[in-house]
């Protein structure tokens, strides 16, 4: 499983830079107005009835991290309060011994969020929590809304003061102004009026609750505890961790409301087809974990032997993985193929999160601290690469390109899924229309501004076929793929926003 | 200039301890509600119209440092957009060259929190700033509101989420809710709601606001540049640092609007006698400022001429002020009484914020190394002690132990104010009834107490001599002396919380 | 290319925890004496006319860091005088674009240090630096001497004062005390005196100098830049990033010298059969390096044809690597037995350098966190297991647990060396001979104790092969496999010391 | 009791600049050779026989703080081996109570180092421990030797390798030396080979050991706790803090040495006059303290008393002491002189170690940031200052400046000792004769520099009568005032440098 997001982060810096933080009242860092709605995908993680809720959570989102490392934060509760401890940082950073022995109550929610580069928002880290006269409250949230903005200055009309960036934020004054209905009700009232993606996870002074929208876009599952209790994740790799045996996954559209009488159900909304993000699959979660009642492992195995099924006569000295990205479907493909897999570039474990800037002479430096090709494998060689996306294709030209000076006579690339087209409002940081390059460009101007000797995508039939679904009836969100959004976005000001995403646009932000 | 706080400090130590701190979705602190209302003394400034706006206020805020030692911050704009940046700590490890370069703009405020012992709140540092669609608007508060709990639950009934657990946070809240009118109209609707001792800096995108309640309780002064500009300050020892001529102070009821056009006033509500807080004249305010008209050091002498004057019979080998609170009334005393002047007692200016804790049998230490007495000079002498005022007790009872043990023979106190008797609702951290000795102990008990051979207080009469008024008609707030107070508790819930601070009662603060 | 080194580092805990550190007069840290000989692997690299000479050697040590984790440091001269930055921790940490900016100059040499858990010693990072009179000079080591006791021992009698626990440091000071002569004549009376492992960098004002112990126990070699200059490094991964073309080796026994006038070689010691660490190749160093003229990654896979070839007869229904340390081999292996390879482990890459500590009821997670098996590949599967080598055998043994519990149903292991048998003194931290399993345990011993269903390790003979050497006259030392030490220790007490590495005994250590 | 130093400090920037620090193979921190030999003033403290020698000494060391900010450090034995911890920075930000518990002992020395700003070292941290062999020893060092420069030629000629930049490592080197003799009889060689000021403390595992050089210079005591054990102070303001009770003076050239036998004494050398420092008395040592025999608070205030009868015609409106400096001397001026004391400057205590740098208009708020001049007292008023000294007369005159703004119609300067006319070569920071104001201007010169409408020091023989003392025959060091050195060069060249002390001329410096 490699470190997740370099090539989404990348994309977005120089957008990024133009804009300084926003942190409203918070403390120490610089504030300003103007940040662009983010799309972060995130982890989430909830604890009900286990004595050490927040250190369950700790290794809940221990496990979790590849959803999310910009920040992270736990919210625990012991009945009478809420108490709470999040910051930037990876997991590990953000707590220690003596934190989380602060941290007591027996229910408790997690989250962690993406990494972007520089551009971090303190104000945003999660899980919110409101204190509102007697009434406690904290969420955390994966996905993202298609009417925040809308629904943002409605409430700042209203009076409202947000603080943060997160489209998340307007859960919480949505509940906060139907209080007086009983927490469940406040919360039926707010999910009437939110449309996008979103997995939550949410708690009160005594109790958890799961909710997934109607879609069921991100994933969400149940747990038990074997000494009793329960737990809910993103994904099931964090119930690995803390041996919870999995139940089954929160459905699409339902609240799951966990307290001491047990756990109930409501639905508040009529029964639709699910859309379940599919990229999922093939990039974000774990390959340990079984989302949407798949096994993430052996489906990208089968992207493989698919890859492998519809290009035949693919012929090459060797086969290699992009390290570590398409790991799963080159061994799928190597099952069936017989092009010998070698893992031909080394990765450096070592490599921090800043980088000194290489003088001009030292430019090409910076790509070869991180991934070295082993030029004894690779000279003279004509070799097939398994990717398992391309999104930008800037890095992947980069990496290409000290193939090349190691050596290597011939690149074909292989990718594990069809070329993304359009932009995902559901909370996966893909870039605007404009920057995914198969949006503007042919598979054959992709191939040569990649340097490519040839290359080919998995086709959508293929992705499905992996998936064990059919063209005609199947659960998942394909949107980025093809275009057909399952949520619509509610006006045309957000739409064209969205589609040029230009965060100094007025009107186009969580800000303006 | 002594370091301010330390007896007010230790006196909030017990009841603070039981509460853990509140954050709301800021990061990295643990967070939990149920804090007290805090009354604390602060220390603010503003600029408008010099290019540099952001390091006048750094030197401002250094000027003002005694106000508060807890946190501050700038808030600054160039004209289109407000960014800000505050922390805990002292300016000085606030701010470095590099975050006030980044700090661009023409109009700024800055904020001083006082120091509290252990719990202290990121999320109250200020100025608060608010993005409210188009609308940026900082503000800083010196003072207390005493109809905060009633406004806060008011607002919280109406969907609003606080975050910090500052009175100052009603004041973004009412505003947020009459934007529609325009920023000047919203604060006067929102000024027509507050009640109790308010000096506010406030700043939009262009202009920059300076308020004073009716009462005046709180000083505030302008400023000129010369280079042209204006600024605001608490005291005018600000303006002395940068090099701002003293125009006049902010009355009373005035909100002092200055942008582009110049100066305007808004007077909002019907005049009435002030009630300048007499605190800051005996202790609070720096001996090198003026405020309300008058300068503080001249003062202080003066009080000690007429501790003199009152006291005619005292006789003792050597007259010493209480390092540092007394000395400027202990001087006044010594050129009308000719006991002669010694510092009797040496200061470590090398004092850290946290003592490592003594073993038993080193208990005694931590009161030496920060003053030790002369022995060679106190030895089998009767010694005159010049003490500002006395709160609890327990710090006074102390140092003059020390003295004992350094050989004093004698040891006499004169205090240059009336005996506190009690607790102060507009911004100044008096403990509760209970805790003020005075409250509940005759002067020769209070004596006994602290263990002096003998105690005497300036009267009020001699007090209000020594600011030039006379008993009948002057305009100060004598409330801490004499329980008149010139703004009343809203409601009878308020009052008692008030009297008998007890965070824990329900009702009784921000946060229940 | 996996993280290194927690096999060996586990294997120290016990012991080191009860030796706090000794830092002489340096500051910041506890100080205390009695700390064991280390016998840490390291990274050294060197640069020689390059006006970026700080700045390449932070990119050789970015690539060098998997050979120390611990400490790093680069020492630059300008020509005039030598300045030098070092600190504990990785190089991206250690080193920042200011503190670069300010390394000037066209001589330096750099190293990074083995990561050891808990007692790390600030004073023993290098490079060292003396300022001697007028004489500078900088050393690098990588290795370790087998006579540093009793040359210590000496030059403290003689009044020398030791800062470090290094053994490095008694080339520092024999040094010292040969100046006169000049800095070659003084290195060659030095190098006379120690006996060991040494893969030296050293530099004065104006020279570079590569040094190699006769036997040649540890890499070096010698690049060229494009535009001018020389480098120096442990291996060719660190050439490959900064772009230098390699030259050739540096030889067993060679001191060369780079200066102005070009290249110089001094060989002081007769010529000797080479005796080259063939573990370098098992384990320590990069698999995209070459060294002692062969690929590390081809030589990897050999050793896993051999493998293949030893075992003809093993069946299972899938291969995997323990990640990532036994990749190559799995891969070797695969090309020439059919069973098809798997990844079945997955790594989370964001683990930190501290753990939480598990409540009881967690204790097993700990595990998890860092690596978790993949349930539905793993279940009811007999699964083939290659590994590099076992060396204490407990974590594998925690390990192969976590695959039972996955599921799998047989687990059979190949290693891809011979047994450990002996202790290392030449710069690998290898146990005591007490702590290696295969010292005191038959092959089935191990393998009950490791719970596998079979075990089996690489013939001596194999990975001779593998080398392509033969038995009778290879260029390898084989000592940690079959006890044949190239170079003998000085004395009985020497040998005793380090067969039953006991910290505490007198005469054992550096410091005693 | 005033922050010490800046005047001092201030003198040295220019020079210190050029030179980036040296740090030998300590870690963290750019390393470089060529640093002058440094003359620091220092307060050591010493323990035996107290169960918590370690927090003894850390409150001793509180006390002594005035004597060194830029470092300090403790070292303990618990009679088996010797730990330290030492920093930069001040002792409350140096010691934790995890780290005080972790140091362990009966026998302990400690010792702060003066501060110097920007130029500090680490490596220059005391105290210095060796472990050598079987021996440990930790030496910490008040004053300053003439003959370092010759004597760190030939220990290096011998293969010594220094580690710092301070004359103390010498002491270390010529005792690792001479340590066949055993501890006691090498100090006594030591001693004999040092030349200068030396005021030590000096542990081994089991021994507390004071030494005095035979002049005296430098001020050392011997306390005894109430409960049993023994405490070594620089002055007795750190008895008092600990209440160990004052016995005797140290005296000149005894090495008084500590254990579990009792007190004995060695007296190496034959005996000579003392020759103790008098500036101690003037402005080094706290007011609160006694050294050579005498309070230091009523030999100021006899300095005030003696400056008043030189000039009896003096006249002005108001006396004030320049703060805190002349705070003693001027009381002692008032109770013979009948001008009114005032304290006219007001001090910001809350002033940290950085400036922000003021933009070019903003340049003189720097001073008023610290020192801000009451204009209502100070206005047309002819004002008289009492300062303790003049060394270079740049801060001064800044300060004068300052008064002149706030409306002062003349100023008036008496100074409370004599012109410095020599630099100081016995462990006080004076700058080189030519930094020395009154070194190359009349006194009318002086005057007129610095902006003072009169100008007059205190006489030689006003001092010496001050010190009970009479002019033929005193046991002072007045060679700052009169050149009349106690201890002489021992060479020519050592002379020149000192006089002249250029730190870059060869041969003038630890370094060259």
């Amino acid at each position: 499983m490699k470190s997740r997001g370099n090539r989404f982060r990348k994309d977005r810096t120089v957008t990024e830079n133009k804009l300084p933080e926003c942190d409203d009242f918070a403390t120490g860092r610089i504030l300003t107005p103007y940040i662009p709605t983010k799309k972060e995908e995130c982890g989430i993680f909830g604890v009900f009835g286990h004595e050490d809720a927040a250190k369950l959570s700790y290794f809940g989102l221990y496990a979790l991290q590849h959803r999310g490392q910009e920040s992270g934060g736990i919210a625990v509760s012991d009945g009478s309060r809420i108490i709470a401890h999040k910051s930037m940082g990876l997991v590990h950073d953000i707590f220690n011994e003596e934190i989380l022995q602060s941290l007591k109550g027996y229910v408790a929610i997690g989250h962690v969020r993406y990494s972007t580069t520089g551009s971090s928002l303190a104000s945003n880290a999660q899980p919110f929590v409101v204190f509102h006269g007697n009434n406690h409250y904290a969420i955390g949230h994966n996905g993202n809304l298609v009417n925040a903005v809308e629904l943002r200055r409605e409430l700042e009309r209203k009076g409202a003061i947000f603080r943060s960036t997160m489209d998340t934020e307007i859960f919480m004054h949505l509940l906060a102004r139907n209080l007086s209905y009983g927490i469940e009700e406040a919360l039926v009232e707010t999910l009437k009026r939110v449309q996008g993606a979103y997995s939550l996870v949410m708690s009160t002074k005594d109790t958890l609750i799961g909710v997934r929208d109607p879609n069921g876009f991100r994933p969400l599952c149940l747990g038990e505890m074997e000494g009793g209790g329960y737990v809910l994740a993103s994904e099931t790799c964090a119930l690995d961790l803390v041996e919870a045996t999995y139940i089954r996954d929160v459905e699409p559209g339902e609240i799951l409301i966990i307290d001491e009488d047990g756990l109930r159900s409501i639905f508040p909304f009529p029964k639709k087809p699910p859309s379940y993000c599919i990229f999922e699959f093939i990039y974000f979660a774990r390959p340990d974990s079984n989302i949407f009642n798949q096994n993430v492992y052996m489906f990208r195995k089968r992207l493989g032997t698919l890859l492998a099924k519809e290009n035949p006569s693919v012929h090459a000295d060797l086969l290699m993985p992009f390290p570590d990205s398409g790991n799963y479907a080159a061994i799928g493909f190597a099952h069936t193929n017989n092009i010998p897999l070698e893992m031909g570039v080394i990765r450096n474990h070592y490599v921090g999160r800043t980088f000194i800037q290489p003088s001009q002479a030292m430019r090409q430096f910076q790509v070869k601290v991180k991934l070295n090709p082993v030029r004894g494998l690779l000279k003279d060689k004509s070799v097939l690469l398994v990717e398992d996306s391309i999104i930008r294709g800037t890095t992947t030209k980069t990496r290409i390109n000290s193939l090349r000076q190691a050596g290597a006579k011939e690149i074909h690339m292989l990718v594990s899924c069809p070329p993304h087209r359009f932009p995902c409002p559901y909370g996966i940081d893909f870039s605007t229309k404009g920057e995914l390059i198969a949006a503007s460009h042919t598979v054959a101007e992709t191939r040569d501004y990649i340097g490519l000797d040839s290359l080919n995508y998995l086709s959508i039939e293929g992705l499905l076929e992996a998936a064990g679904a059919v063209s005609s009836d199947h659960p998942f969100c394909l949107a980025c793929f093809n275009g057909d959004y399952p949520v619509q976005f509610v006006d045309e000001v957000g739409k064209h926003c969205f589609e040029d995403r230009d965060p100094m646009r007025p009107g186009c932000n969580l800000r303006a």
